[in-house]
């Protein structure tokens, strides 16, 4: 290992640095250091274009020149970051991907309390309850960020917006949109306490969802993968909405249905 | 191992048949075999319902009884099946999940060719190309579903439809909609030889997607999840549309912007 102004190089499986890095890919580890991994110079460019850069930066010896990459280090040097050489190899161990792209950031969590979110940001907002599937999650971040929501709330036990996989299915998006994560019981009074119209797709007492009396801003809200909403979760909803379905099934993929239903706040609200 | 008119119990992990059915989970496996798993009582008595029985259930000793699982037993011996009993831990390594549910299915694959698809089944149809994510696949079945169209069609490397994750995530939609799996140059002729409009989501020369002249049977096609469609493809398209990016990023999840197009489709053409 060799060190110089905020640069070194790694080139062991073993080293303490890859171990820690390594760690991030669990929720324990996330946790107790309060920072996550994100991966690839797309994703890293937008977190710099959003002015999140990386406290670590870690890139694969023989990647080819790139100058957003260039770009990218200069900044993390500059804000008194660290820069890691390493093999292809161990980046690999390190994200846990086979053909990891060159380079991988660490980052600082953000603020995810209720506190952290501004609602007059956006007339939408998405809300999700107990969503347990990352990418679903990272979905839903990336579908706020298409249809100019502010951000998204989680509701009761979620995915970790930080993980591996919700950051890669957020495209980026987990550095743009604004992130809570709350109790029913710590979310209800916030939203009352201002204006917030919370609608839920759900299959009782609803209105079709096209047409339907959308107003800014609009809280969106998404049940569980299996169980969907609780019950007195939507009686306590200003609007409950419906989708056609024509088939068997009787409900859509959440993020799924939260895309449908966002796009069709946006037109209403915008129409 | 005891056997008794299309009955026996299975107890050693080291049994050939449970090896055999644990290969499934893999698609070269599968493709030598012509089979596929399906697991738990809800997604077989959705095949049930809509006609496809498997060829051997696999179920869990100590499970709870069910009206439904009796029924689908009995239909099983009926057809010339068999049920297999075994452990929860043996079912646990045939379907590859740690908590697996109390019955597995194996159903042999059905035709997949452009031959199979019968376009005035339905008045919308999705398609997909060089679709890697198999939940992604799965998702689009299951959006499919709900839309009420015929099925999907698979163009070019796809992901596989009978990967466990691909059922998994399709809810049943795997036994509902019709499936085929074309390259380009074997699609394109195929949807010329009769009616069809074929829509893009696109970002090229592109019409809004709301109110766009839809007509049945609309084939809605999306790309490939890093690279989307190639543009020769969109150029071949009869109606190219886009839908708003508000955002940072120019693109949705490829199952998420096959259903929002896709419910715009339905109720431009029941409006």
């Amino acid at each position: 290992m060799t060190s110089d102004s905020g640069r070194r190089s790694i080139t062991g499986f073993s080293n303490p640095t890859v171990k820690a890095l390594r760690a991030l890919r669990e929720k324990k580890h996330r946790k107790r250091e309060g920072r996550f991994l994100a991966e690839g110079l797309r994703l890293l460019t937008d977190a710099r274009e959003s002015g999140r850069l990386p406290e670590t930066l870690v890139m694969a010896l023989g990647r080819e020149p790139h100058p957003l990459l260039a770009a990218l280090e200069a900044d993390v040097i500059a804000a008194g970051g660290e820069v890691i050489e390493t093999s292809a190899d161990i980046l690999g161990k390190i994200t846990g991907k086979e053909n990891p792209q060159a380079v991988a950031g660490v980052f600082a969590e953000f603020d995810t309390s209720l506190a952290a979110i501004d609602r007059d940001r956006s007339p939408i907002w998405l809300v999700a309850q107990a969503l347990r599937d990352p990418g679903n999650l990272g979905t839903m971040l990336r579908t706020g960020d298409a249809v100019g929501a502010g951000g998204l709330i989680l509701i009761d036990d979620c995915a970790d917006p930080f993980s591996v996989e919700a950051v890669r299915a957020s495209m980026g998006a987990v550095f743009t949109q604004q992130i809570a994560q709350a109790t029913w019981d710590e979310f209800l009074p916030w939203l009352r306490a201002g204006q917030g119209q919370l609608v839920a797709a759900s299959l009782r007492d609803a209105v079709p969802y096209r047409g339907a009396p959308y107003a800014a801003p609009c809280f969106v809200l998404v049940g569980n993968e299996s169980r969907g909403l609780p019950e007195e979760y939507e009686a306590a909803c200003d609007l409950r909405v419906t989708m056609p379905m024509k088939g068997r099934a009787d409900s859509l993929n959440a993020a799924v249905a939260a895309a449908v239903l966002a796009y069709e706040v946006l037109a209403s609200l915008e129409g």
